[in-house]
């Protein structure tokens, strides 16, 4: 098994990247890696070798433009060897959307699958992670593309995260069957329906966090402003807590009363093993991690590669078909 | 100035109910008060009258159904207290459905407004509110209806929050135009050329609660969806810190030390200033407050109730038209 990662993506390429392919195979990983990127900053060592790509797409930059101008960046000549069958994935921390792109553009989609999805990774209240799809890749969603979002990740909780029969919850403003708008009615009948998923029914976007199910379907456009509203407030919360709580003498106190606290609340909180999810619907593995991916972070965005490949994955998308 | 005050609706009615309206008049509030509900639970006070009403919309109940079925309830009696010019505005912590139902069967549109709009109000890190709207009055808004609630919501933010010409942000996946689904491309465009609101551009997510713009338009399923999502993240941020940080023997002392930064934390997170905020569209002032509020945030709400009737809002919403 060998799998490509895009070197140069992310921000804190390519020496996190590096660090973590390191890591992966110190750690005993089953794959060798193929490094993508600048070959004067990137060094072969044992079970990793380097493919050289002189550009990157940059974090802000439209990737649909950067692709079409620029054919030899760093995602692209990646997501290529896994065309030509000399990686059996792809890894990247970079542009989310050049990763997107790049794959539909190189590998193109499964049979049997209209349109791809992104899966935002969470962890939940109860334990172990829950899978909010389309975080992102389909805006315009139909109750169809829907119904085939609900398949793949269904599949890829089973495959990848061991997830027995996964719990799929559409995503709605009430539990009732009757609630939502016009693509959430005809969703729900589609995903009632279904014989190959385990539908719960309608949840709501609190549910999320609570792992009422273990996967949350909904379009493109809500999943991933969902998904940045859920972040914004992460991120006010815990900017609140460090300034307000434990900002200031007393506060420095206090942390280090609460210290074993704190260290339990961010364990509680850590979602790095699982954060990381193969863009769904799109012929081959293309692993997407988040941009400030450090070392850890990305080694284990290659074991969920590595784990994607091994179960057959992209194989069992098409079965519904 | 007269507001009826549905004193059945909410977890708390009639009790706390009854005590925001005593709390409003002692505070100095213009306006008399009048407590429909359960006659052998209220008592008439100096300026606050009590209207007979029989039933409750209870808070699980489908709000046309039970509207329907019972011409009684605190809601409906209250609702046309304002119909029949015998209150200015009505104000309800119950059956968010409910009150929406009641207010459009009861008082119909302001003319030149197709659909209602709920206003989700929310505190934002540079402080003040802002105002995310549609929060789940029409589920499948067009452009048209974006562009009007972001109509109303400047002439609400003007007039009852005192913020000079509020800007307005389109909720999307992204800061660039081109960015979103079919309605968010249209509106948009819509959103640019309208004259009578400040439009910032596209905002997404994670800009609601750092105040990127005062107001927040989108559709009533993503404006739903996205306050309930954001709720769910602050309660488990807020069990965690409690349970995993000031947990425990240590945790409890350290929150001892870190009392004043606890109360300053707290004082940033409180909304109950403006969490009330009146439906817009309809005719007449009908103001939705939480389902959890007790005397503080309903004295609040009247207040809302009692501003928006002073500013002459109702009348400021149709001017567009």
């Amino acid at each position: 098994m060998r799998i490509a990662v895009d070197a140069m993506g992310g921000d804190h390429a390519p020496d996190e990247i590096v660090r973590g392919a390191l890591l992966y195979r110190a750690s005993g990983g089953a794959a060798e890696i193929v490094l993508v990127g600048d070959p004067a900053r990137l060094h072969a060592s044992d079970g990793i070798g380097v493919e050289p790509a002189t550009e990157v797409v940059e974090m802000g930059e439209h990737p649909g433009a950067a692709l079409r101008r620029r054919g030899d960046t760093s995602i692209a000549v990646a997501t290529r060897l896994v065309r030509e069958g000399k990686a059996d994935g792809v890894v990247s921390a970079g542009n989310t959307g050049a990763t997107m792109a790049a794959a539909l553009l190189i590998l193109g989609r499964v049979r049997g699958i209209d349109r791809p999805a992104l899966c935002g990774m969470l962890p939940t209240t109860k334990g172990g992670p829950a899978c909010l799809l389309d975080a992102g890749a389909t805006m315009d969603a139909t109750a169809q593309n829907i119904l085939q979002f609900a398949r793949m990740a269904s599949r890829f909780m089973e495959r990848v995260h061991g997830v027995p029969s996964p719990s799929v919850g559409l995503l709605n403003v009430g539990e009732e069957p009757e609630k939502g708008g016009r693509i959430q009615l005809e969703a729900h009948e589609l995903l009632r329906g279904a014989a190959d998923i385990r539908f719960y029914g309608n949840v709501e976007g609190r549910d999320i966090l609570h792992g009422t199910t273990d996967i949350v379907v909904t379009d493109g456009f809500t999943g991933n402003t969902v998904a940045k509203a859920m972040e914004g407030v992460l991120d006010v919360m815990t900017e609140g807590i460090r300034r307000d709580i434990f900002g200031g003498a007393g506060g420095k106190v206090a942390a280090l009363v609460a210290l074993p606290g704190i260290r339990r609340f961010r364990a509680r909180m850590d979602y790095e093993p699982y954060v990381s999810a193969p863009l769904l619907g799109v012929n081959g593995v293309s692993v997407v991690t988040h941009g400030r991916a450090r070392a850890r972070m990305l080694k284990l965005a290659i074991d969920v590669a590595e784990r994607s490949i091994a179960s057959g994955l992209i194989a069992a998308l098409g079965v519904a078909a």
